[in-house]
């Protein structure tokens, strides 16, 4: 690589600040997003990497409002049953706020597309590798908007099916995100389930191994519930 | 958010080349990287979101060159197998560089822990989703990479069961990448499967949908073997 494109300190600083300031955001303003951003976090999206180069993400764009409120309702049905499943910490985790599907300005579902078991490249062995690929594209698009100053809060609590049949998805396609974007009043200065208590972030130093797996390696959570 | 905080134009701008210069690197030289890089990266990984907070990745630094030659043995089994699985490419696949385990400076695995099954936050109906996060992780080592001008290339070609006995990792947990690490003399103007003419990018505008998916949407793909 030539002098000439190595990064400067400043753009480095950049990409270290952007990867410490990007926070997964819950509280959304419900006034507009600049369609620019919109299209350059897309773009953004699509330069990730993917397995065999099979660019394995598909975005719908929901600005149908009697779709959203269907989405609102499809993931508070996922919610009353994830906090069933929480026991003990049922009261607690119905408490936070875990989505923003009806405040934020824009909502995009990202998705797998149908067809996925044609590509062999890199998933012979590992098919999942599709999802890994798409949630680079999401990572992507996360950075982008912390650059921008929007936020943005990935979703994953739904019924797969059930969104699928609402999005009138082909058979073997799959959603894996309902993407809630737009403007904050500020955001978190620590994860969101950090600052309201819900669990604590474990150091790094606990999840680098040497070589092989040690025999002393056991989960540290103490938040059964996650 | 005040506007003291705002990102400037250079940083954005820095972020977005990163975005779009980062690179699935499969030629590297083998001289050494500054630990203090290695670092960066793995920190950047752990300030990437996840699902629940659970943290779900793990990182093992391969340092043992016996232990290096063995996951590389590990991968060419499979990209034979891969190459047997691509029917009339078979020969066409053979050419293409796979993997960079011999040559670079710094081999991670990536792995998935064991005792997942107890976080339930997000992942009730999507147990995939610590995939999902352990992929955000590895896509912001891959953007700290490029912006210090050092490569990375995420391998999956490999039986997950047969790495992880290797590695002596616990039932359960699960490798989802060997990460190929090093200086190059170079980045690939474009993915390296579009210079050496395996496959072709498809255009952002076929991935984008409005509202529900469209009845026309078909898979456009051309190449069977990905």
């Amino acid at each position: 690589m030539s002098d000439s494109k190595a990064y400067s300190a400043t753009e480095r600083e950049a990409v270290y600040r952007v990867i410490a300031e990007r926070r997964d955001m819950r509280h959304f303003r419900s006034d507009a997003v600049d369609p620019d951003i919109i299209k350059r976090m897309l773009i953004a999206a699509h330069q990730a990497p993917s397995v065999g180069l099979m660019q394995p993400w598909r975005f719908l764009q929901v600005s149908d409002s009697a779709l959203r409120q269907q989405l609102y309702e499809l993931v508070n049905d996922e919610r009353l049953r994830t906090a069933e499943a929480m026991g003990e910490r049922k009261s607690e985790f119905m408490k936070l706020k875990v989505e923003g599907i009806l405040d934020c300005a824009e909502i995009i579902v990202a998705a797998l597309p149908d067809g996925r078991e044609k590509y062999v490249f890199g998933r012979r062995t590992l098919p999942e590798m599709d999802l890994a690929s798409v949630s680079c594209a999401i990572q992507n698009m996360w950075l982008v908007a912390r650059a921008e100053g929007i936020g943005m809060g990935w979703v994953s609590m739904f019924d797969p099916q059930a969104l699928a049949q609402l999005l009138k998805m082909p058979a073997s396609s799959k959603p894996v995100a309902i993407l809630c974007i737009g403007h904050v009043d500020e955001f978190y200065d620590r994860p969101m389930l950090v600052e309201e208590n819900w669990t604590q972030e474990r150091p790094l130093e606990q999840f680098i191994y040497q070589n092989y797996w040690p025999e002393t390696a056991e989960e540290q959570g103490t938040t059964s519930s996650g």
